[in-house]
């Protein structure tokens, strides 16, 4: 056995996870508070003044050579200025290394592998990095710091170790080899000596978006290498620097432990030049994890054509149905902060909020439908206007998101169907001037304007949706989901009877995940590693679940070796 | 829980499943034998009466009603009349009756549904229905009555039970819900109750073959069942009456518990207008299950173009490599039973054997091709003429294989590539004078003639290629395994260096199963369950195997519930 030191090392931690996919409960291996105790007194500094550094010039750590240029454009969406510029590769130069450099790890155990990469998760999971991770993501996607460092840091490499031990498992539940004897009577024992082999598909390609640069790479970054795969990331244009520096820290591990560090390489690419397509459809690669909008799509069909395994996340219009309530106070206090946070550019985020017409039940009292739209308004007000709160928005990462809040906007004076609840508005962010900022639009409408709310809508952009009441919510929230997706649904209701309902329909018709009366601290926009499942893999919004027995089991096979025991 | 009684029942056999699954030595949950001491002293006269009963009329079993008409087209090989008719149903009776089937079956446990499943084979699985589905398999498939008890029995029976268990511990390697406590710190804990629905794909369609009618049947129904789906069951036309006995007693089982016995359909086709297509396009098919040969490829077609799971076993090409031996004459009686055995007709048997044209290394000496030939023939002509023995190639069991050895066996004298080794010829089947019988032929091709041998000649057809060597044998054979792919790959070396090599080539290149210097009583063409994967899923030749993960995880989904506790 290899890395025999390295497997124990990590015994625990892989023991741990694998408790903890099962189990399900709540469980980090990563700390999610950017805090100078848990990450060291100089982390953040040290992190900061990395990635300011990284802004000026070219980014020169990837363990790759052969570059055939240097190009970059991000921007940040806070402002700030960045000419950071990242090695071009040629495609079948990138293919070839990283065939080669499967050749040896294919052959590893699955033992060996999880202990190598949890290695590498470790080393690249420092205080140091998780900061200038953030500062990137930040800067990048416009997400608030806070938010960039839980979501590019600890639950990026939460979700990546959910992925390494759930493939870990796969494998692991079946013996490497076994000796078989079959009574044959007379004849005496039949033997034969039997090895099983991990058989990895070949190549993997990690696709990734502009909003989560990481936390949504590295799920199918880990799946595939802990089957065995090679795996090449190509990152947004737009947002490439905070998986560079994961990507490159990896690579300097790999190295160290004496591998070939393009076991994980990076192909960026530009906007004019986009490498999706090209990459996707090479012969040599296997396995495609995509994160996006429609284009998913072209993905979806590149896979069917050349029955590759394919993994998608895309576009979906997430729903809510607000019925009845405890505490409608409550209730409208967690949807405010659902749609402020991260201005909505989260997958996640609720779109369509179905509201019975006659108001929703509190108790044995119905508050009209115009109050709680009232009501909905001020608390987003309340958010945005708080100094101490206002950061949750972040800015707008693409100006196309800009662009789309002041199209819906406008819908209310050109459709009749169409009425703003809550105009969207800048959002000053603390000590960047320049930030592209937008507060949530609400607008009100009708049921029959589904050609205006019945697709998706990224960014701040939601609407109220006055209904007949529950049957009618549930059946178009259904309808959306067939024909739509979603990767969240959110349910309000004070009635056994209509949760039930709720939740078999949701479930087993429209294949999406359900939440239920959410309030306080806990948003239907945040799914936690170890515990809920991402993306229910099962309806128009994307095929891939982090991490369920499909997301892992397609990117290996397993073949047999037996020989005859004289 | 629903059905504790049984639960508790079958805890033992699932739990011992469980373990030989993961173990994957010698396990058997049904005794292969067709004894009187195992499967009692009336078992075999009461099940060949019942045959013999069936093959007289209407199949008037099943628990299905509504149908349109009477069909029957099977005939024995082995010339024994039969007029057996089966209810034809129309294709969307048959999926409104899955759909309502399926519809408390998904909301069962994963646990409830195993055992359930456990009930429904026990129940099937007796010692009459194990020999009256042994005769109807024989007069349907041709395999000799010995072969045919253990195939379309115990061994299906426990490939079923593979099935069933990996498919509960996919599920089951979560918990069904859970109690998510996030600390929060001064905010107190956050409290999510969460439950993780299992979502089937809906319906799935198992499409039947000629030869091993319910072998290669029960793998895919059984993974498809437990995962929470309905399944019908598409019979080949030729080959009904051995699946209709189970799915009579499985129907059965499912009303005695109280269940939609819809649950199991069969729809029977003729051949003058078949179902195939039509159920596997239909929309609310999301599972397809297909053994046969090209026609796979369509089906995968229909797959990949609607984005259904489709598990095929299709058209390959099996190869050795005979290098080295030990003790040569052992190999070539090894060889002999293994091309003999059902006459050829087994998706694992052999078909192209390269050679050494310099001969065979034994111990120090060569032993020249031409005398390997012969003693490969002598040793078939032994088999087939020896009374006790010639059973094991039972009857032919489509013309259209009879007509295909009658082909080969005319290249000799059209293409000057191929000579005839040993011809083929009838083997009188004891008791059936009518019997379509047909001993192996075996053929020299020259290396060039790639055309001739490297294409599938289902039936009893193998090919000597004399080589270059052991290089040129592998290189052939992976040329092979990359355009046809293959179920079972043999490789006879001394050399360690050449084993080593072709076990790397051979598993990571050609993505096939190898067998290694088999003597004895072991046969490549033979596959058990709970220890070898049947099926490479990697190559041309298929992309199922019986029973890896991907088996079982691409028919259901896991899609969470959670709801926030004050």
């Amino acid at each position: 056995m290899k890395f025999g030191t390295l497997i124990a090392k990590h015994q625990k931690t892989l023991e741990e996870a694998i408790q903890a996919n099962s189990r399900r409960e709540y469980y980090a291996h990563w700390n999610e508070s950017p805090s100078k105790k848990i990450y060291g007194e100089t982390a953040a500094e040290e992190g900061e003044s990395r990635f300011k550094t990284a802004l000026q010039g070219k980014f020169t750590r990837l363990l790759q050579t052969g570059e055939q240029g240097w190009h970059g454009e991000e921007s940040s969406p806070f402002g700030l200025a960045n000419s950071t510029e990242y090695p071009m590769f040629a495609v079948e130069d990138v293919i070839a290394h990283a065939n080669n450099a499967r050749q040896d790890w294919q052959k590893l155990t699955p033992t060996e592998r999880a202990a190598v990469l949890i290695e590498v998760l470790e080393r690249a999971g420092t205080g140091n990095n998780f900061f200038e991770i953030a500062y990137a993501t930040m800067h990048t996607s416009g997400q608030s710091f806070a938010m960039s460092f839980q979501a590019s840091g600890p639950h990026s490499f939460d979700r990546a170790l959910e992925a390494l031990t759930l493939g870990y498992s796969e494998q692991a539940q079946f013996v490497g080899g076994a000796t078989w004897v079959k009574p044959a009577g007379s004849a005496g024992n039949l033997t034969v000596k039997k090895a099983f082999r991990i058989v990895p598909k070949g190549i993997g390609v990690v696709i990734g978006c502009s909003t989560f640069p990481v936390w949504n790479t590295l799920p199918g970054l880990f799946a595939s290498l802990i089957t065995g795969n090679a795996v090449i990331v190509k990152p947004h244009p737009k947002s490439v620097l905070a998986i560079a520096v994961v990507i490159a820290s990896m690579q300097e591990t790999l190295r160290d432990l004496g591998l070939n560090p393009h076991l994980i390489q990076m192909a960026a690419d530009s906007t004019q030049k986009p490498l999706t397509l090209t990459l996707s459809e090479h012969p040599d690669v296997n396995i495609i994890d995509f994160t996006g909008g429609a284009f998913g799509n072209t993905i979806e069909d590149v896979g069917r054509k050349h029955g590759k395994a394919v993994f998608t996340e895309k576009a979906g219009v997430n729903g809510i149905i607000l019925e009845s309530a405890s505490n409608l106070d409550a209730v409208l206090d967690n949807l405010a902060f659902t749609l402020t946070l991260y201005s909505g550019q989260m997958c996640t985020t609720s779109q369509n909020i179905f509201v019975n017409k006659e108001g929703v039940l509190e108790g044995d009292k119905r508050i009209p439908f115009a109050e709680v739209a009232s009501r909905l308004a001020s608390k987003i007000d309340a958010l945005v206007n708080n100094p101490k709160m206002s950061s949750i928005t972040g800015a707008i990462q693409s100006e196309l998101t800009y662009e789309r809040v002041k199209t819906a906007q406008n819908l209310a004076s050109t459709n009749k169907s169409v009425q703003v609840i809550r105009p969207s508005a800048p959002v000053p962010q603390a000590g960047f001037e320049n930030a592209r900022t937008a507060s949530p639009l609400v607008l009100q409408a009708d049921v029959a304007a589904a050609d205006v709310y019945e697709h998706e809508w990224f960014g701040p952009v939601s609407f109220l949706i006055p209904t007949d009441g529950f049957a009618q919510s549930l059946q178009l929230l259904l309808r959306s989901l067939k024909s739509k997706g979603a990767l969240t649904t959110l349910v309000y209701t004070t009635s056994a009877e209509e949760r039930e309902q709720a939740e078999d329909a949701i479930i087993f018709e429209g294949k999406a995940p359900i939440a239920l009366n959410y309030v306080g601290g806990i948003f239907v926009n945040q799914s936690s590693a170890f515990s809920d499942f991402h993306g229910a893999g099962a309806n128009p919004a994307g095929n891939a679940s982090f991490a369920d027995p499909a997301f892992v089991a397609n990117r290996f096979n397993v073949i047999g070796s037996r020989e005859v025991v004289a």
